[in-house]
């Protein structure tokens, strides 16, 4: 029979009809009026998404653009950064900064465990030259969900250093406040959460950050100087041409997640995860993550099941496209993401198909537990 | 009465519907096969586009992003780069440098005059020690065509340099051999003669230059590592997430570009030059250029006119969008492509649109010989 396609990973995610529409619209050109008030938009309805008054930039890049942009413009070449490393994303913020020629200061983990705040403390009194603290608000090689309120709140308390949380694919999913939370530099992506296609990423800047990034005078960035960001915004305006159907869509995807609210959207998520998880379990299967995040959930596949087989398995004969793991986690996990327009039939569905697959390798296991669990869920927290 | 767009600046450009549909289609996963054949199919069409049998690379960024590129992946801090400026782009290949700790040798000269290459063969001579010279296939700031055959081969005939030319705008309108021509990397942008939305730029990178940035082990890039992109290429694929719709997009307009053929297109931006100005001396107005591009006219405005004004009059009557111009030029000229999905209708309904805008001020204009002069030339040169 027909399968129509189920994108059900952590990114890229499904993108709204109205966003699709909106990027067949015939180029228009960026400096002018019309274009300059969607962008001032745009900027209007990140900050709301992200809970912030700091600026908000925007960069046409793919998150990791962004991710350099914190890095480069905040610590200086010789500098010293304290970076929290569990998961491949979080990785990343050491192997930027190393890139760049930064101390490093390492809180690693093994993927999947959660950071804690006080050890981020003990770090931060060790090492009180450190510019900057840089962590991952959820880890999507993982699903593991940090606890960034706590650890904003140590870095606030112990010394100067400016805090950096990768939200690309947690943001407009999980609760989020960057202001409440002391979060200086917030570093979003387009394609998770914000149910846009992917090319754009977004920082939200600290008056605390913007000092730093002044004083940083040397800072080896052109594209990713984010003070020529800060300056076009006094216009509402990027300093380079941005992609323009990119943040067409965007415009229409932020009006959708500012219709329903963030705190609503915030506790839809918490549901949604609630349920996955409840049929997880019932399943019998394993959470990789030992604090999951709300916006996502990675599961150990059973002992003896071939991961990308299962996979692949799913894909054609239910037409759901789950994430597999990466890293070290390649072929023992799978993932799927709780956000954007994923909702409770879309959890059904998915905990449905895995129960048949499940079912066919072992007929022991025994059909409707994981979604009954999930429903019963899903029926004792109403979802607007 | 009702005005259709007409979007004549030298980009952003037309797009064409077919691929303006593509970017409406729903997400799918990048790291899948389907995806992968489009990247494949992506990158032979640049291939042939750009006349290279190097490696081509896919960068989400403006173009601005992939001179970045060049000049971190290819000259170390404390090397030293010959830059040839005139014109607001050819400026950014001198910033980029400094920003970077590059020492440049500048050959410069006032907006709207051309590069002689024997003063490249001098300044070769008098720095053996230069990593790099880098150049401007179209000045679009000033309209001018600099001679890049004749550059490239006196770079090759004097010391070991590599060979950058940004033909962000240029490629895909008119005539560039990036492999006869001895470029070793070619920038080229996505929103210009490619008919692409912006958010997409493109580099080709020659076997001499890879050895270069193999070399270059100190370089300051992460996002912009071009090894990273090298290595993506062997599974056809990109090191992060691309921007989907853009590619699809893309896809669809190389398909165009391909079906007509580069040496076609060449031709026929050519004689859409040639008309236009044979239209603007007929009018008595002055190219800003000494050795003008093909693929758009810069012209300064006749005195006693508000350029901005003028413009935006243009863009009132008539609907025709064209770009002003920029730095020391703003207010002086007028700027109109003649690539992409620009044809000779469009070249006559503007020379038509000036005639009766300029007669409107000035009642001696007569009307009709701006036109007539440009149907001469499209009479003599059938185009296909």
């Amino acid at each position: 029979m027909m399968r129509k396609p189920r994108l059900y990973t952590p990114g890229p995610t499904l993108v709204p009809e109205a966003a699709l529409s909106a990027m067949s619209r015939q180029m228009m050109h960026h400096r002018t009026a019309e274009f300059r008030r969607i962008l001032a938009e745009v900027f209007e309805g990140l900050k709301e998404v992200f809970a912030t008054s700091s600026d908000v930039l925007v960069l046409s890049s793919s998150g990791t653009g962004a991710m350099e942009a914190a890095v480069v413009n905040l610590v200086p070449r010789g500098g010293k950064a304290i970076v929290l490393e569990s998961g491949k994303f979080a990785e990343r913020w050491r192997i930027l900064c190393e890139r760049f020629g930064i101390e490093v200061v390492r809180y690693e983990l093994p993927w999947g465990e959660a950071f804690k705040p006080q050890r981020v403390a003990v770090l931060l009194r060790e090492h009180p030259d450190t510019t900057a603290v840089f962590s991952t608000l959820m880890e999507t090689s993982t699903g593991v969900g940090h606890d960034i309120e706590g650890i904003g709140r140590v870095v606030k308390e112990n010394g100067r250093a400016l805090f950096v949380v990768d939200g690309i694919s947690g943001v407009g999913a999980v609760e989020c406040r960057t202001d409440t939370w002391g979060i200086d530099v917030l570093v979003v992506g387009a394609q998770k959460a914000l149910m846009t296609p992917p090319g754009l990423a977004f920082l939200a800047v600290s008056p605390r950050a913007w000092k730093q990034i002044e004083a940083n005078t040397a800072r080896p960035a052109f594209y990713f100087d984010l003070l020529a960001y800060r300056k076009a915004l006094e216009t509402a305006d990027t300093p380079y041409t941005p992609a323009i159907p990119l943040i067409l869509a965007l415009a229409e995807s932020l009006k959708q997640l500012r219709a329903v609210g963030m705190e609503t959207i915030w506790n839809g998520t918490r549901v949604l995860a609630a349920a996955f998880r409840a049929g997880i379990q019932a399943l019998g299967l394993k959470l990789a993550a030992a604090r999951p995040a709300d916006g996502m959930t990675a599961v150990f596949f059973p002992e003896g099941i071939d991961g990308k087989a299962f996979l692949g398995r799913l894909e054609e004969r239910f037409g759901i496209k789950l994430a597999g793991g990466q890293g070290p986690w390649k072929g023992n996990i799978f993932r799927m993401a709780h956000f954007g327009m994923i909702g409770e039939l879309d959890v059904l569905s998915t905990l449905a198909a895995l129960e048949l697959l499940l079912h066919e390798v072992n007929p022991t296991v025994q059909l409707g537990l994981a979604v009954a669990a999930a429903m019963s869920i899903i029926a004792t927290n109403h979802l607007n």
